[in-house]
Formats: C-alpha cells, structure tokens, sequence
C-alpha cells in the first residue's frame, strides 16, 4: 500500500485525489496547497490530513508525491521530492525552460528516486490501441502521423501570458504523443501559427491556433494541428499511415444518441474537455505509476520524455516566430 | 443486341428506358402508354418508335418487352408476350391476386418464354453482399433476419385504396428480400399493423405501420417492419445474425458531410426515395435479364419467385386482420 | 449519509458495492451472503460488517438495502425489509411468478417503505437520452419501438433451467424498456421463439432465439429481438420512430479505433457484457435511488414496474408456447 | 446542342465521352488521338468520327473541344483551340512550367475564348457542400484547412520522371481545393517531402509522401497531406475548423454493409480510385461546362485558377527542396 502526498489541491489534483484514494493499492496520506482551505477540503473527503508541503517531504512515511501545483513549481517539486527519496508523478510540462528541465534532471537523476511525468494521453486507450497496434506491425512500416488537438475554448487571455505560450502548454501534450507513437525525436520542426480566435492572444504576444510538421531521421514525417477554440467540444484525434494500412483513433462522443429528422442525422458531440475525455486514461496512469513503483521498472513516462516534449515546444515556438525550420539536438 | 419494347411510359418505365437505351446490349426499339403523348415524348428522347402495345407484341423484331404499366394488367400482358415468345422483365408485383398470378405462371410457363420479375432490391449492391456473405459462410450459420423499410412518405389514399394494401403493395419488396436472403418460404407468418400515420388510411382499410414475424422450419426467424412515412428519407436497412456473426447493409446517406456544432454533430440523411436509393439497382437488373437473356440461363427472379412474395402478403394480410398466424403452404 | 445492507456478495452485488462505498450520499454498512466467505471479503475490502440477513434487518442503524441475491429470494426479502421499515433497491426481476410478485406487492405497499426495482438500463445515458428526447417531442408522436438485445453467449443449460426462461430471465429487461420508452403497456403480445443457438436450450424448454411484437391502444407497435448469442459482443440498442424523425440509441464500442487495410476497414467491437455496458449505469441508479430516498420522491423503478415487465414476460412466454397473441390485463 | 471535338481518347477521355455523348445538351462529333487506332475505337462507340486534331480544330462546326491530352500538349491546344474561337474545357494541369501557363493565358484570354481547366473535385458533391456551408456561415469564420488526398498506389516511376513531381502532378489538385474552398491564394508555402513510400522514386528526384502548410493574409491557416500510397483505397477528406464549428467530408465507401464478428466490426473501403470516387464529379463538371458556355457565363474554373494552383505547386516543390518557407505573388 502506497502512502501518497498530493502537492496541489486544485482541478487536477481533485481528479488525482479520486484515483489515489480508490485505488487498492494506494492512499491518500496527506494534501498540501498554498490554499490551506483548499487543502483541508480535499484532505477531509478522503480522510486525509492537510499539511505543508514541506511537512509532507519530511515525512518518511509518504512514500510518493503527486505534484499538481503551478508550472513554476514543478522543477524545484521534483528535486526537494526525490532528495527525500519519494517516488514522483509530476504534472506536464517539467518547466517551462528547457534548461531549467536539464537542470532538474541532472540533479533528480543521481537520487534514484523513480520520476514520471503526467502526460495522461498516453493511457488513454484508442490512442495505446494505435501504439500497440502499430508496434505489431499492424499497419506494416509508419509513414505519416496526425494529430488533432482542440480545446473546446480559449483559456483567459491572463491565463495565456504565464502559460510560455501555446506549443509549451498545450501542444506540449502532442509532441509527447508524436513521441510516444513514432518513438524517436523528430530531426526537424517546422512551426506556422496565428491569432485568429483571439486578437488579444495574439497582442499578448502567443498564437491560438497553429500546424506544426516533423521530420524523422528515416523520413517518416508528422503533422500536430492545435486550436484554441472547436466550439463542439474537445476534438482529440490520432492517425498513422503506414504502408500496409491507416490506423485512426476517433473522439468519444457524449453518448450514442441520432437523432433523424428532416434536418439531417444529429448525433452528440465529443465529450467536452480534458476531465471528461481522459477519465479513464487519469486512472490508467495512476496504475501504471503504482505498478512501476511497485515493480521497481522503468517509469512509463521518464523525466526525459518530459524534456523531449519540451525541447520540440521550444523548437516550434522559434519555428514559428521566425518562420524557419529548426533543428532538434537534445 | 436485344431489340426491347417497353410498355408503359410512366415514371418507372422513364428509369428502364435510360437503362435499355444506354445499356450496349440493348435497344431501346418502341414505346407504348395508354398515355399516347407519354408514349412520343419518351419514344423521341432515345429515337424509339411510339406503339400501340398490341403491335409491338405482334412484331417479330422486338425480342423483349419491360412491362412498366399499372399492376392490373401485368398477369395479361405476360401471358400475351409470352404468347408471342418474348422475353419478359415485369414490375413488381405479378398481381393483387395470388389466385391470377398463379394462373398466369400456369399459362406462361408452358410457353417457355423467360419470365423476369423486378424486385429491384436484389440487386442494391448492398443487400446482395448481405446475400454474399452469408452463402460464403461469414456469419456461420443464419439465425435472424431484420428487414426495416420505411418510405419516406405515405402516397395519396386514393392510391392506398386501389393498391391492394400495403402488405401487396409495399412490404411485398421486404417480402422478396427475406426469400432471397433466407433461401426459403416461412412456414408462418404473424402480423401486426395499424394506421397511426393516417386515420384515413385506416378508414380505407388498410394499414399505414406493421411489424411482421416470419417462422422457417429450421428454426430461424425473421421480422419485417414497415412504416409509410420516415420524415428523414427511405429507410432501407437489412440486418442478419448468424453463428458467427452480425451482417448490417446500412442506409445510402446523400453525401458524406458532418458538421459539428454546438448543437451536435450533423450528418446527411438517407437518399430520398427509391429512385434515388435503387438508381444503380435498376441498371445492375437490367444486366442481370439482359445476361441471363443471351445466356439462356434461369431468371435470376422468377414468375414462382414473384408468386412466392404474394403468397406472404396475403398471409400477412389475413394475419393483421384476424390476430391469428398463418401457415404458408405454396 | 445512508447507512446500507448489501443482501447477496456475488457478481452483481460486488458492482453494487463499489457505487454504494464510493457515493457520497452512502455508506456500506453491512454484507450477507449465504456464503459467508464470499461476504467478509466484500465486507472487508469495505470496511463494512459481514452480518446475517437477519441480523441486517432487526439493526436500526442501517437505513437501507440492496438485495442482490438469487430471484427465488428476492419477494421474501422485499416483504422482509420493509416490514422492518428499511428502503429497498431489489435486482430484477421481482419473482419468477407474476401472482407472487403481485402478492409481494400487497404486503410490502402498507409499510410505506419504498421498494425500486434494478431495472438498470433506464439508467444507461444512451436509452435515458431517447427517452428525454421523445418526451420532449424532438420527434413528434411516437409511433414504433425497436429493442435489439443479444448476450454475447448462452449462459449454462443448468442455469437455463431454473432461469424462468428467456422471457422471464432476458427479455424481462426488453419489457420493462418498452414501458419505459412507451410509458403505458400494450394491450397484446405476440411471441415466436426457438432454440437455434444450442438444441440443448430447447431441450431443457425454453427459447433461446425471440422475437416478440408488442401492440398499444393508440395503435403503437413495438418489437423486441433477442438472442442468447451475438458472438461480437453485448448488442444493446434501441430505436424509435415517430411522426417527425427516428431516435436511435447505438452500441458502446470497446474503443474509437479503427483500422482501415486492403482488407476492408475494422473497428472495435461493442463492450463484452453488461457488467461493461452498464457500469456507468449501475452508478446512476444508485444515486437515483438515493436521491428518491433523501427526497421522499417516488422511486424511478417502482414494484409495479417489476410486476408490469413480469406480465408481459408470462404472457409472451404463454404466446411463443400457443401461437397465441395474448391480452395484456394488470 | 454543343458539338464537341475530344483530343485524347485515353483513359481520361473515355470518360469524359461518356459524359459529352450522354448529355442531352452536347453531341461528341468528333475524335482525334495520336494513336489512330484508339480515336477510332472510341469514336465508333458513340457514333462520331475519328479526325486528326488540326481538321477538328478547323471544323467551323465544332463548338467545342476537350482536351485530354498529355499535359505537355496543353498550353499548345489551349491556344490553338482559342484562336479558332472554340470553347475548351482542358485537363488539369495547364502545363508543368509556371512560366508557360502564364504565356498560354496572355495569348488565349484576348481571343475571348472560354477557357475551363478540369479539377473535377470541384464537382464533387461533398466538398461542393462543404465549400457551400461555408459560404452561408454555417461554421462562423473559416479559421483551418485540412485536405487529406493519399492514392492508392503509386504510379510506376517512369511516369514519376516526366511528371514534373508530386507537388505539380498530384497535389496540384489539393492546392486548387485550396484555392476553391479559401477563396483566396495564401501568402506563404512550406512544404516537406520525403520518399518513403520507395526508395526509387526518391532516386529519380521526387517525393511520394509530403506536408504543405499555407498560411493565408488574414491569419488562416491550411495543411495539405497528400501520399501516393494508402493500400485501403483512394483517401480523400476535406475538414474545415470554424469559429462555430467544424465541416468535413469524408470518403465513399465501396458499400455500406458491415460485418461484426469476434475480431471486430469491418466496414467496406474507400471507393478505390479516382474514376470509382469522381464518376459521379466527371459528369457534373461537363454539366458545368455546357451550362457556362451556353448561358455566356464565366467558366466555373478558369485558366487563372489553373495557373494559381500551379504557382502554389511550384512554390511547395521549391520549399520541399530548400527547407525554407516561398512567398506567394502571382
């Protein structure tokens, strides 16, 4: 039985607080957030104690630490973590400067403590049906890969100028699965974004929408399309073309209701957003985490994945500013 | 080069006429309509000649003749044109009367002249890979069939009262379908119908919605079900569960456009109407007779099987009426 | 907080406790079952008691229970625990015997205790959302059902045969959809049944192959099908035709993958069972049961709508034997 | 009655005689081809004559010609058959140089000679619905583009060396769905390449898989995939993202019959190549035609649009080998 402290009483670690403490193998042992009432909330629910993070660290008898704090946190989070000697799941990205992700790896990795980085699209099932499909051979060699990501609705502008920008906060999570599904680092990123669901993303200096194509060292290539703002819900969608078939794994759509009139077919839209969609996969990968742990393997996402995602975010965000290609060396 | 008279220049006769007048094997030679301007008209569009029927039955240079006119008429002019050693490709249904049909197979059989009735749906694409599939095993052995046929809107009572009901007139094609899947006649037949799209259809005597169940000896089972208005189009869905599986022909939508919306995800709806739906049927039946013409082969649909279709709607009748099933005994 | 006996640690019962521990509004008090280690498992993973029936009932502390043991109980224990005052969620169907149901009927309703019935597919979103979607009129009046209902596979001859029979044990969950979607019961049933899947199921006396069409005062049709056998998975869904359009509720499938290659494009099946199908369900349903208790509204499954389904599962039952259609009266 | 002179009775042309012969508002009176053999054959099947191209051309009663000719031999008929005053309808695309196309234009437009290039898909009624919902605002402002277009296989690579490369051959088609749905050239080209579909076709020069990214003046985005071999049949999708939605058409299928066994559900393919998916385009673009020459109305498609499609293609060639981003200036 995992004894777990929840840095982060927030959205996302509300849903993280669920798995942990419904999961057989874990508990919730202890919440911390820099809103103590927050903390006290969530910890009371699951019958957990509110204390200080640092309290938390101290504590030997917490075995892992979920961190669900602020971006800006993360990479100190992660070092103070494994220093003490906890197991640790990390909300995406690492940080938001790749050197400061190095840098956190450099100093976390001689600890031994086992780090893995949250991107919990890698647990959704249709998307490791088409990594697992592809890896049988299934569709014979990979060729292409797309990747469609919108968000239902553009966060606050206030939002946007401390998030480092559309390829760091959201498409961070498709370069991961670019990664994920190709397994290997692209050669080449090639980046064009835009300010048109919102002028003032744009005067806050970052694009809402944007294509960005990878180039792989045996010539396979890739696509990641991003919107701010798809009106009918959250659209999350993967395809590989290989040169024995297509693999495509589809949205979830809120229920299996058509509706069939003189107007047409209507059906439901995809599910809404990320909690809606990735339930499951949130789940998924609190299970591989504890299974890790517990088994003493490789985590299933490393500290490095988390870096690779990051070095592509930084390599887009140039790309697009200046409009040329970039290279990746990491 | 199969020289073809056509009889009845009505909206059906129109569809036959593109396909005799553009089909490479077939001319069309001459037209004849109660209707003598209909006649010209559709005679002058393909360069035929306007006929009186009789004349076209007495001309030695016509090898075939499509008869396209009213379902009063067809049990007389297939035993004429069989009469005269024409080929004869007949609408739906052979008769309103069992009795006449089968005396009309007993006096054209004799004749030897080939005999084709135009159950158009065997000859959908789609239902025939049902058909296919099935007889290669894919699904195992057949178990249940499920017919679902809905127009798209009901036609005038006044044509409701001289159509023989819709039992004849329309579940007749579902009729067919079930005999041509299933390979065999039912042993019993119960019915269920009633006029909730129209009152004055009920006050005509006739049904407007019906479910039927078909028994086969072996076993197997089979339901029909038939409404005369689908505000959304022509419902024309067959589905068959067998051992080893599930075989579904969906509907033909008018194109392949979605929009997703706020207000859900809008697709086409089902083509409109037979002429619509079965277009390229009617073409693929015309080849079938023109093949099995010049081949000297069997019909691929009989006078016996356009009997057999009768036979189940009488049943089906009798059955809605009295509430009782009714054994089929050909 | 309602404090909860679980009567019965089986299959079903284990699905239970994992809503009931995990509800807010609940708690899981207590477990029997007439195997005792079955219930100080489930007890224990709960935190919760492992009592004797009668000992849950004679404890005032425990408010409610959840009676998931086997159907030749379930009347005793109805009229048991409502006598004893607690709140009642009973596992379909009510008996096997429709005059005993209605007996268990006459002494659990002076008590005042509330009694709801399983019936957990009103519960699924899918057939919930056709249901809100009719009342609302999106598609005008209604005017004919369609309930498609296949296990994956049979379950065991020996089960087979103190089941009830398949209109009793399956289809029971058909009807109780039919009253539910059409909000009265018909006023005749039509049956045909055979046992085509497996001899054995015929030879023990019962049907494993059904078809049954339903008609309603208002001159509404409806037709169930049902098979013990759909090797694809759980097929569960639900279609509704009225004077302005077609609902149609459609399968969950196992994943939104597919994969298209020369031979043809494949997706994924439907969820394998209905402890699959139904899990969001059974989540549902309890928290509607729930609700109706901290409310004192009505139950939304009550004991009548158990007897209801009943009789319409004997009088199909005395139809496919007879030949039959037989009356419905309550 | 158009009377209309074919050059080239490949296989192109065949189809396009189909469409001239079958349509009530033109006649094919006339056929030429360098291979004398074939204009016979296919002027004997539609009763026209078999002429040498230079006597068409100087038949006062020749109304019109289509030019179905290798691409080198475009720009050449487009000025003569424009000297002599006839309308032309010519294949796609107007020539493999930029530079000449051009030169074609400034000596075809002052004869005032209609001039229509033939991107059939224009005519298909799918992307014609989606360019049409777009234009009634059915999904806001246009934000992005996605056209998908992979082939089913590629062409031998002997046809590659003379086909001035993937990007003009192939995907010029793609660019012109571009131009037709955006309404507007973009300002900006990037485009990678790469030839991993084989090897030879990289050794001869070209590309077999690649990704254009267009960048439009007001900030909309578009992305082109195209690869020359989807072994699943002929890929050809259009999505379009919106301020209020998104639009897309997918592909035809060959049937819509569905197969649900124990290893999934298998639905049919895309139709499989561009005669089975664009028949239907073919006749629709020759309706097109007739309808402007006859009403004097401007050609649907004009040479212009021939040349910007072209500009588009010779701009992603450049980038494709460059790495770098081409401006576009027509």
């Amino acid at each position: 039985m995992l004894r777990v402290g929840l840095l982060g009483a927030g959205r996302i670690g509300q849903v993280h607080a669920v798995n942990i403490a419904g999961n057989a193998g874990s508990t919730l042992a202890a919440v911390s957030d820099f809103n103590k009432e927050a903390a006290e909330t969530l910890a009371a629910k699951y019958g957990a104690a509110a204390r200080d993070t640092a309290d938390i660290l101290a504590d030997d008898s917490i075995d892992a630490v979920l961190v669900a704090t602020s971006t800006d946190t993360h990479s100190d989070l992660i070092e103070a973590a494994t220093a003490a000697g906890k197991a640790v799941l990390c909300e995406k990205p690492v940080d938001l400067s790749l050197e400061r992700a190095k840098a956190c790896l450099a100093k976390s990795a001689p600890t031994g403590a086992p780090v893995m980085i949250g991107f919990n699209r890698r647990f959704d099932p249709n998307f490791a049906a088409v990594k697992a499909a592809a890896e049988a051979g299934e569709i014979g060699k990979s060729e292409m890969l797309s990747v469609t990501s919108f968000d239902p609705a553009p966060p606050p502008v206030s939002y946007i100028k401390v998030s480092g920008g559309l390829f760091r906060d959201m498409m961070i999570h498709d370069f991961d699965m670019a990664n994920f599904i190709m397994g290997s680092l692209p050669v080449s990123v090639q980046a064009v974004g835009t300010s048109i669901v919102d002028p003032e993303i744009g005067a806050a200096g970052d694009v809402d929408t944007a294509i960005v194509t990878l180039r792989y060292a045996d010539g396979r290539l890739a696509v990641i399309r991003n919107s701010r703002r798809a009106v009918y819900g959250y659209d999350q969608r993967v395809e590989l073309l290989g040169s024995d078939g297509l693999l495509s794994a589809d949205n979830i759509l809120e229920n299996t209701v058509s509706k069939s009139t003189v107007a047409g077919v209507t059906a439901a839209k995809p599910e809404f957003f990320f909690l809606e969609r990735y339930m499951r996969a949130y789940a998924i990968e609190w299970q591989a985490f504890l299974d890790a742990v517990s088994g003493g393997t490789p985590m299933p996402v490393s500290l490095e994945d988390g870096i690779a995602a990051l070095a592509l975010a930084e390599a887009a965000t140039e790309s697009a500013s200046t409009g040329q290609p970039v290279e990746i060396a990491l």
